[in-house]
């Protein structure tokens, strides 16, 4: 891929710009065989509930972006999706680090609805350098920079600049946690935003790609529990390069490791909606 | 009441050959219309409530496919959102009947996030003939004939055939009622799903893609108090034609005035999700 003139001002394109490339790369390799497996039946397991699946495919293309990453950028870290689930520990050091999730939407997947994601974010002294992120179905791919902008398939990303909760759209997702008690909060919690009045809620089953909406300003506001740093890393990136907040559900900075987000067009808009939320206890992504 | 000339004068390929011909094109066109006005501001209006939105294009895409029609058609009746908005009757006879929604989706448009359709139903002898979707910023076309099938830009679309509720993705929508009881008994309804441990719910702001989802196969089962028969009568071709079932909420045969459905890939799912049901009264179309 060129370089575009936003690099050519930038000195040898930036110092990550090799990692960047590949992240580009990998992700559209991954799209086309997360593509291909959409046409074909699937082995379907569950993680840590009923709703949370993994397929033969989630493990192929996080093994493959991996290693192909490992062998170019050998003393660089990674944080992934099902690595994490098999016990590897996510700590975020000041060392280069990927934070991969290989298939955002994997319910979605399984079901071959068309609202499917890869996610690889990349982070060095625990600063978010870049975001990118594939929807596959679509053939979209969401990329940010820091410093740099967000695009989409060339296109500059902006997000709406809304902060009135009432004409507000509002996304967000259900969570892998179907216990009563955390599913009676999860629906107090969209039953606060619709008193609020917001336009509507919308839920697509993929944090990535509902982020991706927000930064290209087609919704105003995000929040989530129970989503993970990979969910988070690639498109926080974008969603700030297109003018966007991502903040902590109590207000305060993003902890990319606490499980929890509110993502909005302008800093009103997610403090209206930080204010409105009951917690949520997913624990930490750093202490599992 | 007998069908016009032109229509008889099209044997081999169907007595209402034309008739859908021309639901193609126009809903085409009307795409058109739509997705360059996503590009430009909207003057934005309220209908029932701060949640029911309508804009210029809605009725200039209205107006334009009803007086194309009604030039070629000229014996034809229709049932319109908008006109219906405005006072006009929504009474089904046995008249060839055309029954549109302009724009589904309009909260979706008005964000310009990007699950809006335009959806052209055709009725004769109180009979759904065929139906024609098309979701705009996919440009993806979706017709249903009845007994000749359902497609997607040419693909044969097919039901999943799940019966079993722990591995249904379902779809629902909010309605446009906001009041404090309405939204308790929406939310309830979400729960019971969510309890009898359904994969996921989708909410994404269009009944009719919603239904086009379940049609080819991407989601098992839909449901939806107040809805009403403009998002209903092009789909129920079309999941028919596809395999599927489209009941009423109280498990019996569909009510297309009702304003409430249940749609399901078997006849089983279908129930099962009608028994999970409360009902939330939202009158009758042809009531109004």
């Amino acid at each position: 891929m060129k370089p575009s003139g936003e690099d050519q001002a930038a000195p040898a394109a930036g110092p990550w710009e090799e990692c960047f490339q590949a992240a580009v790369q990998l992700a559209l390799r991954a799209g086309q065989i997360i593509r291909k497996a959409l046409t074909e039946e699937k082995r379907v397991s569950t993680k840590t509930s009923a709703a949370d699946l993994v397929t033969e495919t989630d493990h192929l293309v996080e093994d493959l972006i991996i290693s192909e990453l490992r062998e170019r950028f050998p003393s660089h870290r990674f944080i992934a999706e099902e690595a994490a689930a098999s016990g590897a520990k996510c700590v975020l050091t000041h060392s280069p680090t990927w934070i991969i999730d290989p298939i955002d939407g994997t319910c979605n997947f399984v079901h071959r609805f068309p609202t499917v994601a890869v996610s690889i974010g990349f982070a060095v002294r625990q600063e978010l350098e870049f975001g990118v992120i594939y929807h596959c179905t679509e053939e979209r791919l969401y990329t940010g920079r820091r410093g740099r902008g967000a695009f989409c398939n060339g296109q500059q990303l902006r997000v709406s600049g809304e902060t009135d909760l009432s004409k507000a759209l509002v996304l967000t997702e259900i969570g892998p946690k179907r216990d009563p008690a955390t599913l009676k909060l999860f629906l107090s919690n969209m039953e606060r935003l619709l008193h609020a009045k917001a336009h509507g809620v919308r839920v697509i089953g993929s944090s990535t790609l509902a982020l991706c909406h927000l930064a290209s300003g087609a919704a105003d506001a995000y929040y989530q529990f129970g989503l993970h740093c990979w969910d988070l890393a690639a498109a926080t990136v974008i969603i700030r390069e297109a003018g966007g907040i991502v903040i902590d559900t109590s207000g305060g900075p993003l902890d990319l490791m606490a499980c929890r987000v509110v993502a909005a067009s302008t800093r009103e808009m997610a403090m209206l909606i930080a204010q409105a939320l009951q917690t949520i206890n997913y624990g930490r992504d750093d202490e599992k």
